[in-house]
C-alpha cells in the first residue's frame, strides 16, 4: 500500500525500536518523502547506516528543515530534548512523541512552547521485548492503536498526525493526557510491575533453583519473563512520571490479589472459582477486537503438523 | 519417528486437553498399541468419536485390560477416580495421573494401593489456554518437561513410564512430590493467580473502561489473560490442593511488590533500574534452554514482511 507522502521531511530523534520502526514503516508505507534519524549514541548510528532504512543519520538534530519531529528517547529525556529543539524549529512544524506516559510530558513541555509550533503527545501500543536499531520492523504498528492528546483535536496539525499515523497501518484515538495515563496504568505500566516482581521473586528462592525455574517455565512463568525482558530505562522513566496512576492501580491490584489469597488460605473454593471463571469473556473481546492471536499460547508451541484429524 | 510400543493397552480417563493430546500423541509416535479413552461426559465422547484419535470411547472406565491408566481428570478428582478403578486393575499394572500437584495426590492414593500396582505420579509441563478434546495436539508435550515422582525410580515400572514420556517427544524428570509442588507454585501457580487477580482489577475499575482495556492490552495486559482463561476447574483445583506452597510463594511475591510500590512512591530510580535489569537474564536462559520463542512478542505480532534490510 502506497499513498500520498503526509509529510515532506520527518526528524526521528532516538533510533531505538520505536524510532527506527518508524524510520522503516515511513519508507514502506510512503509516508514521508525524507526521513533523518538522529542519535547521540554512535554504535545506534552505525547500525542505523548499515540497515540503510532512512535518507541520513546524525549525531545532533537539526529540526530546522523538519514539518514532523517525533521524539522517540526513553521517557525521562523527552522534555530536555524538546526545550533544546523547540527554538531551532520553523514555525508551522509539529512536534510530537511516542513516550508511555503523557500528563507530565506535556505539562512540562507546554511553557516552552512557541504560539508557532504544536505540540502533540502521542503513544503508540506497540511494541517488543527487545530494543535497539535492529530490533525495529516496518510492520510493528500494524493494528495497533496510536493515542494522541491535542490540544484542539479539530486542528490541522492533529489531523495531519492522525492520517500519518493512520498511514503507518495503526489506528489513532485522541484521548485526555491524565486519561490515558491511567488507562495505560491499567493496561500496561501495572502488568509490566506485576511480571518484574514476580521474576524476581522466583529468582530469588532459596528453596527453588534457577536451574528448575528454566526447566519448567512452560508452566506459565515464560509469559512474564518476556515481559520483564522490556527496556529498562524506559521503564524506569514510565514509573516515576507516572506514579500517582500506578500506585491507584497497584493499591486495588494488592487489595484484589490479597482476597485471593484469603480464598486460598481458607480453602474457599466457591470464589476461586467465581473469580476464575468471570476472566475468560475478557481474552475473547480482545481476539475480536484484533488485539491478539487466536492461537493456543500464542501459536509458539505447535511444532511440526497436527494429527490429520 | 515411530518406535515399538511402550505399552499394549492404554487406558486414559479424562478426554479433555492433556487426555485427548496423549492419545493423539501415543497415535503418532507410535508409543501403545491400543488407546481408550473413558470420559463420563457424553458431548466430550462424542467429541472424540468424531475426531478419531484412538481405538475406544468408552463412558465407564474399564481398567482390567489396561497395563498402563493414566488419570486426566481435574486435579480434585483423581484420588476418588483412583480410590474406584483400583480395585479393578490387574497385578502388574501402572497407574499414573498428569495433575499439577502432586503431594496432596500421592498421599492420598497411597492407603489404596495393592502391592500389586505400582502408582506413579506424573505431570507434563504442557498445556494451553484452551480446554476440552478439540484443543488437543499431538505435539503438545514435544520438548517439554514431564515430571514423575515414583517411590523407586530404580524400578522397571518407573523405567517403563520414563520411556513413554519420551516415546512422546517429552523430556522426563524424576522429583520428590513436596519439592514438585513447590517448584510448580514458583514457575505456575503464582504466575496463574497473579494473571487472574490482575484481569479481575482491569476489568472492575469504574474509572477505566472494560472498552478501552480491551482496546489498549497490547501494551502488556493482553499477555496475561492468555493465562487466565484457563480452564477454571482445573485451577481452582490446584489452588486448593497445593495450598501450603502457594501461600508461601505468595507471600514472598507480595514482599517483592511492596518494595517496588515503595521506589515508585519515593521515586526511587536507581532501585527500579536495578531491579529491572536483574531479570533480563532469566529470558534468555529459558529461550536457549528451548523453553520459548526467541521471536519477539512470541511471533505473534510480525505481520507481512519485514523491509528489505
Amino acid at each position: 500500500m502506497t499513498i500520498q507522502p503526509i509529510y515532506k521531511n520527518i526528524l526521528i530523534v532516538g533510533g531505538g525500536l520505536i524510532g527506527s520502526s518508524l524510520a522503516r514503516a515511513c519508507k514502506e508505507y510512503g509516508a514521508a518523502s525524507q526521513v533523518v534519524i538522529a542519535d547521540k549514541d554512535a554504535a545506534v548510528r552505525s547500525a542505523l547506516r548499515a540497515l540503510d532504512i532512512c535518507d541520513a543519520v546524525t549525531a545532533k538534530a537539526e529540526p530546522s528543515d523538519a514539518d514532523l519531529v517525533i521524539l522517540a528517547v526513553p521517557p525521562g529525556a523527552i522534555v530536555d530534548t524538546a526545550k533544546a529543539l523547540l527554538p531551532q524549529m520553523q514555525p508551522g512544524t509539529t512536534l510530537t512523541d511516542v513516550g508511555s506516559v503523557k500528563a507530565d510530558i506535556v505539562e512540562n513541555i507546554a511553557p516552552h512552547l512557541p504560539r508557532t509550533i504544536t505540540f502533540i503527545g502521542g503513544h503508540p501500543i506497540a511494541g517488543t521485548e527487545q530494543s535497539g536499531p535492529e530490533a525495529g520492523f516496518a510492520s510493528l504498528f500494524t493494528d495497533r492503536w496510536c493515542i494522541l492528546t491535542p490540544d484542539d483535536a479539530g486542528s490541522e496539525a492533529a489531523k495531519t498526525l492522525k492520517a500519518f499515523w493512520l498511514a503507518l497501518g495503526s489506528r489513532v484515538a485522541f484521548m485526555d493526557a491524565k486519561h490515558h495515563d491511567l488507562v495505560l496504568a491499567t493496561t500496561s505500566h501495572l502488568p509490566h510491575l506485576i511480571a518484574y516482581a514476580l521474576v524476581g521473586t522466583a529468582t530469588d528462592m532459596e528453596t527453588v533453583t534457577r536451574g528448575e525455574v528454566v526447566k519448567y517455565s512452560a508452566g506459565g512463568f515464560r509469559d512474564f519473563t518476556r515481559i520483564a525482558a522490556s527496556d529498562p530505562v524506559m521503564w524506569r522513566d514510565v514509573f516515576l512520571q507516572n506514579k500517582d496512576a500506578v500506585l491507584d492501580v497497584l493499591g486495588r491490584y494488592i487489595e484484589d490479589l490479597t482476597a485471593l489469597k484469603k480464598a486460598v488460605r481458607w480453602g474457599d473454593g466457591e470464589t476461586l472459582l467465581k473469580e476464575f471463571t468471570k476472566t475468560r469473556d475478557i481474552r475473547n473481546r480482545i481476539i475480536d477486537a484484533g488485539q491478539d492471536s487466536a492461537a493456543p499460547n500464542f501459536g509458539r508451541d505447535v511444532l511440526g503438523e497436527k494429527t490429520e484429524d
